[in-house]
């Protein structure tokens, strides 16, 4: 399918700031894929597809993530939101017949990260949150540190994320300590 | 073995310091027992024995967790100071005969924490933050939270760590997110 058409389709299912947020993840995980040598095509799909299931309600998240083969564990079934990743690998093979298997894990791991994340995932992860709408704090410095080194900024990123969850007493999804854990070992040699 | 003699024992293999924080968290932890109805000789044991493995070498800490029976995995591998945990529980059995599980438990997890602990666990892991030598922000708050609601005790301590280890880029103990995850879900009603 053509990036015209997904996008005709995404307006239909996503509300206006979902489909803006889209476009704006689509475009910094261009820049990003140029920036380190990626697939533009394989970012640009990621990027535009990876919040397809944002707008579905409960029942509909658990049914397609059930339907995607990703593990469903008691942390998603409890804070529902995070099912939007794994509901999303699902939907984009069904409605945009995706098959590429890194832009699908792109697509589910987006939220929660997971150990020896690809190229492709970490520019899916960071573009997401650095995209023009989004405001946070230190969002800017984010956006500096993403062109200059994208695994420091998956970090730093997952930092301000684990911080902010903390804060609020939520749940942190085990993926995302992996996915901490393994860049620091990577820095440190520990593991290749 | 009598308390008196397993005093004698640490005193051994202890350096000062590491002595006088087992004897405060013993008796922090004698305080918890009476405070919320647990074993008053299991907590006195647990609590004097907790840091037995702490001033092993590296090789003897490694080679002791490893008899240990718990799975050492590449974070504390890597963080060779999360196993005196581990290592702590092997050497309470060889030197001190303990037998009791829930006092081997307690000893093994007082760093990281883990899924479903036991109010003895519960117990070890604050007073080990808590005893009087402990000084960080906030060690007040917590000492006073201790002996008003133990698990949000244990909540409190793990946020305060998982900050502290955020903030420095260090490893965090999957074991850690688990307990903290249990925690919230417990208190939300959604496990048991």
């Amino acid at each position: 399918m053509k990036i015209e058409q997904i996008k005709d389709k995404l307006k239909e299912i996503l509300d206006e700031k979902r489909y803006l947020h889209s476009i704006g993840t689509m475009e910094y995980a261009v820049k990003l894929a140029e920036r380190f040598g990626e697939d533009v095509q394989k970012a640009m799909i990621a990027g535009l597809v990876h919040d397809v299931a944002k707008c579905l309600d409960k029942q509909q998240l658990l049914n397609c993530a059930l339907k995607s083969g990703i593990v469903i564990d008691n942390i998603m079934r409890s804070q529902i939101e995070l099912l939007h990743g794994p509901a999303g690998s699902y939907l984009a093979r069904q409605l945009f017949g995706i098959e590429d298997v890194d832009i699908l894990n792109a697509i589910a791991y987006h939220t929660t990260g997971r150990e020896n994340m690809s190229k492709l995932e970490k520019i899916i992860y960071v573009a997401d949150l650095i995209e023009p709408s989004r405001q946070f704090e230190h969002v800017d410095r984010l956006r500096e540190k993403s062109f200059e080194d994208l695994e420091k900024a998956v970090m730093m990123a997952m930092d301000n994320t684990l911080k902010y969850v903390i804060e609020r007493g939520g749940l942190i999804h085990p993926n995302t300590i992996y996915a901490r854990n393994w860049l620091i070992l990577r820095e440190s040699g520990e593991v290749r």
